[in-house]
């Protein structure tokens, strides 16, 4: 009588069947354990800021640790005006706190949007691992727009509205995913080109999904919103967990224009049904992140200038070794692409890019995640590089000794950030123990090719 | 060619469409309005513990407001260790820290596990507010079990056998939910009632999603799981939220028998593309929380004991005034029947719980729900009223002065939660001040139903 079921597949949502951990969160589970196990693993999978929070942001939060009653779904209202503010002053967008909404991970507000607009969706390619998952988890049709590693893997307005070509719903405009700084590329948008998307979105009604939550990480803080130019369509998606280091506290938000209420009450309605509000003594600390100041300022000037020399000095060595990257104009990715080595891997056997990161991380120790958790063609022999294997806070300490209108001191990284340079090191050299193919010629030099902003 | 869509209602998941802030929710911003308007409002509408977060507890999270990391999707491991061990030992299971899932709130939890469960949803009703629109969210078939006063609003084996019959899915085991001590009925279960329901579900193969989330809080301490009687197919709900007066910091668990581990991998995946995992100063603290000890134990022998007084005292006041209302068994809830009084009603106009429940918040000053959000039928005229309206910290403090083996001393409930006093006698002055129908002989004296247990 107690026989457990003979088919449990049949008994999971379709939409969910054989769906696997986060790729991303399934690699930092294998990375931990290796590091128990007593292996070395330079763990470049998970995109978690090595920085700490900012004292006054932790100070915030023990302050607020009696803080226990359910808040209201949407937020605290004095967070939702300091975030609307953030935005305001920081990204010069017309911002109304009533349009703000905070869930435990921009993540999460990802999802349910999703869930509750009911179109197709577009995702330009390389994305971010959670994208095609959770549409497909909710069974919405997601629509792929691959761009090329010429265009520094970028959408263009043009690849956009041919895009709208493969979309079959015609009732309803669908919802485009725009992510920059992007992950896994590091790469951002001139604003021209986020005007010409702009004027293509607006044609066609759409709504833009603006995934935002590197902005403050532009490596020159010259970060630029599509909402300037597409103001009544467009949601921006930020949050705690990379500018402000707290990736582990959940918080996340939304910010809708005026012309959207009808889907932010949907969503703050599904929102009252699911996670209810986001933790108390979070939402307390989040509101001091948020108003920014000297210190907060400070803190993000230092972050920058390191991930920058970091993005450059790691760059020069994995175009050394004829892997292909674009210098990242914020963030901390770097996205290689090894086709140019394609025939020496394939006398490696490795015809894939799983393959591939699966040989490094065993045989040079590196964990990098497969381009093909991003989207893109398990052949093209792509990987995302987080170079966040470091401890944030000596690399701050250090950094705080030249002042900030100057460069760091060359040989900073190998210094405090030694754990990057070795690891990419190790790539390198794994490459570089490869037989050369005869007929092929050896190229020559470092070349590391600029991004565009 | 910037026009807004002309229908945005068709542009909503048609699961979504017309769905509202979560009942409870919405009446708590309500309230919190009225009060910044300066009105008085007995608050007995949001089932929030009025109980400050035990101090161990709280400086635990101060000191782990530095933790920053993504946390596993499962949750930290010394917290699983420690939620299967206050299961062990609180509850006599026999829980693997494997079976344990942390999540934003078990609401959130059990959202995705109806999410990743493809079967039908069995729930007895009355019932917690988001049960059923989380099922029509996701688009399952929400079969409900109606329940009657003469049964205390309880279950039985008979009724749930008879409920299958309506359950059109014949492949798929239907997921039965049961929660005890209920909400919004504070009536629990005894061991011989759970295992009758226990042999059923077994039968059938049901997966049993026991939401014991007010467990802690059985008024007599003498909480029983039907997880002893059918521990195969049962999924254990809990959290920080009541027992822990933590509602805010919004910290859930479920906990899976090995046997179902194929759908405790499914909800973690679906998990990873949500919300990722709890936040990490949030899980630190709770670790404190579950392990529990003499300090949190001392805690909820005096809670139990001011709940199980007031329970008493408003029980008594309420029948008294020929309101209908069944003394708790555990949580903090009496749930109302005005049906005897349905003649005075209609004479002031009221035909169903909403009505009601408007007119007494703008002529009593109490908010509470109506039965109707609970799934039952707003023509019986019932309703929730959560009596936390009252200083914990102030209670517990007053409660200390008595030592635990003896009761309250009489005038407890009047002196340190006079709030709750005067809100329910107000319902019996407002019910009073009703005409009384010739033909109708006026009942005499007060009358408590005693609980089973």
């Amino acid at each position: 009588m107690s026989t457990p079921p003979t088919n449990n597949v049949d008994r999971l949502n379709p939409n969910v069947r054989g769906l696997r951990q986060s790729a991303t969160l399934a690699l930092k589970c294998r990375c931990d354990e290796l590091k128990r196990e007593g292996h070395t693993v330079y763990d470049f999978g998970l995109g978690q800021s090595p920085f700490p929070v900012p004292m006054p942001v932790v100070e915030a939060l023990r302050a607020a640790a009696r803080e226990k009653d359910y808040l209201p779904v949407k937020g605290l209202p004095r967070l939702r005006e300091a975030v609307a503010e953030y935005h305001r002053s920081g990204d010069l967008l017309d911002v109304d706190p009533a349009g703000v909404i905070i869930g435990p991970g921009s993540k999460e507000l990802m999802f349910l949007l999703q869930l509750v607009y009911n179109g197709e969706i577009l995702v330009p390619t390389p994305c971010w691992v959670s994208y095609i998952p959770q549409g497909k988890i909710i069974g919405r049709r997601v629509n792929l727009i691959p761009t090329s590693r010429e265009e520094q893997w970028k959408l263009t307005p043009e690849r956009l509205r041919r895009a709208l070509t493969v979309v079959r719903d015609n009732r309803r405009p669908p919802l485009l995913i725009l992510n920059y700084p992007a992950n896994p590329t590091g790469a951002t948008y001139t604003p021209g080109e986020l005007e010409g998307m702009a004027e293509v979105a607006r044609r066609h009604r759409m709504i833009v999904l603006s995934d935002e939550i590197y902005g403050r990480l532009h490596h020159t803080d010259e970060h630029v919103s599509i909402g300037r130019y597409y103001p009544e369509g467009t949601i921006i998606s930020s949050g705690l967990s990379k500018w402000c280091g707290a990736g582990g506290w959940r918080l996340g938000t939304l910010v809708f224009p005026p012309q959207l209420d009808w889907l932010t009450n949907a969503l703050a309605a599904v929102a009252s049904e699911t996670y209810t509000s986001v933790s108390a003594p979070i939402q307390h600390a989040a509101i001091r992140a948020f108003e920014g100041g000297v210190e907060i300022d400070q803190y993000l000037r230092h972050i920058r200038r390191i991930l920058s020399a970091l993005a450059r000095s790691s760059g020069e060595i994995l175009n050394g070794a004829e892997i292909q990257t674009h210098l990242p104009s914020g963030g901390y990715y770097l996205f290689l692409d090894f086709s140019p080595l394609r025939a020496q891997l394939a006398g490696r056997g490795i015809r894939d890019d799983k393959a591939l990161c699966n040989r490094l991380m065993h045989e040079a120790d590196v964990a990098i995640l497969p381009g093909s958790v991003f989207g893109r063609s398990k052949d093209e022999l792509t990987a995302r590089l987080a170079y966040v294997d470091f401890h944030g806070s000596k690399a701050l300490e250090a950094s705080a000794r030249t002042p900030l209108a100057q460069e760091l001191p060359g040989g900073f990284a190998d210094r405090f950030c030694g754990r990057v340079t070795r690891g990419v090191e190790c790539i390198a050299e794994w490459v570089g123990q490869m037989p050369y193919p005869p007929d092929m010629p050896r190229r020559e030099g470092r070349v590391v090719v600029a991004a565009g902003t």
